[in-house]
């Protein structure tokens, strides 16, 4: 594996996690009506931490191969969605929103596995506990904005 | 061209001008003392809708060609970077920090324009104006941050 693309392919998964950092879900979080299947505070960075490990390993995997362009293009789409969606989410406070930004980045997911099956065994199965984190990361999204319609934010 | 991979590139890129409708500037920046280089606000969306078209129509251009690997590595990082600095600039209010992201993104903009350079003509030319334009951003940004410090946000 080149290490260069790994890093710059790092960088862009630096960018989406930094938006976790600076966003945190804090009081109003806290407050929400969530379903009991919400995963623990403590999974979030765990678990956002292996999926860029794997997105970078799996970018810098596949770039340099043959008949890659549509993984390569599903792979620019889910970072850029990534890094919106915590902005909307815990930055503006807005659920539905972040609902449409959650469906586009699902589609980006969806595509970047989709396009790696004919391509490269192992890149699809470092992708596919993406793609299950994110329907999960979505349904929970639908859930919290059905529970929490018509709850007012505290101030800013 | 792959008119499919044009219309995914595209949608990473409204992925970031999304984050330029949701955070506008407002009063906040009106009120900041900038330079008197600084761009009139119409042109801002103007630029951004031109240089998305052309980003996009980059990436479909050298996805399908041999050896663009750091060029797409470069393009996702971009676009990762792109969205994650309205966020913080102009949803935050944080000048310096947003200082830090323009930084990434204008070293992901050098690195695509530089590993266009032996790969393709035309893309190399379409990406040097937005390698200027987020040169001139950064330089805005810094001196915005310089005239800047100590000034107090008003209550969000």
């Amino acid at each position: 594996m080149d290490w260069v693309l790994f890093l710059i392919f790092l960088a862009a998964c630096g960018a989406a996690a930094t938006t976790g950092a600076v966003f945190p879900p804090g009081d109003w979080y806290k407050r929400l009506d969530k379903p009991s299947w919400t995963p623990p505070d403590w999974l979030f960075p765990v678990a956002w931490t292996l999926l860029y490990l794997s997105l970078a390993y799996v970018g810098a995997r596949i770039a340099t191969q043959e008949g890659a362009a549509y993984a390569l293009a599903f792979w620019a789409m889910q970072i850029a969605f990534n890094t919106l969606w915590t902005p909307i989410f815990f930055g503006l406070r807005k659920i539905g929103p972040a609902l449409i930004v959650i469906a586009g980045l699902w589609i980006a997911v969806l595509g970047l596995v989709w396009s790696l099956w004919p391509l490269d065994t192992l890149a699809f199965w470092l992708t596919v506990p993406y793609l299950i984190w994110v329907s999960y990361a979505a349904a929970l999204n639908a859930d919290i904005w059905r529970r929490n319609r018509g709850f007012v934010p505290v101030a800013r």
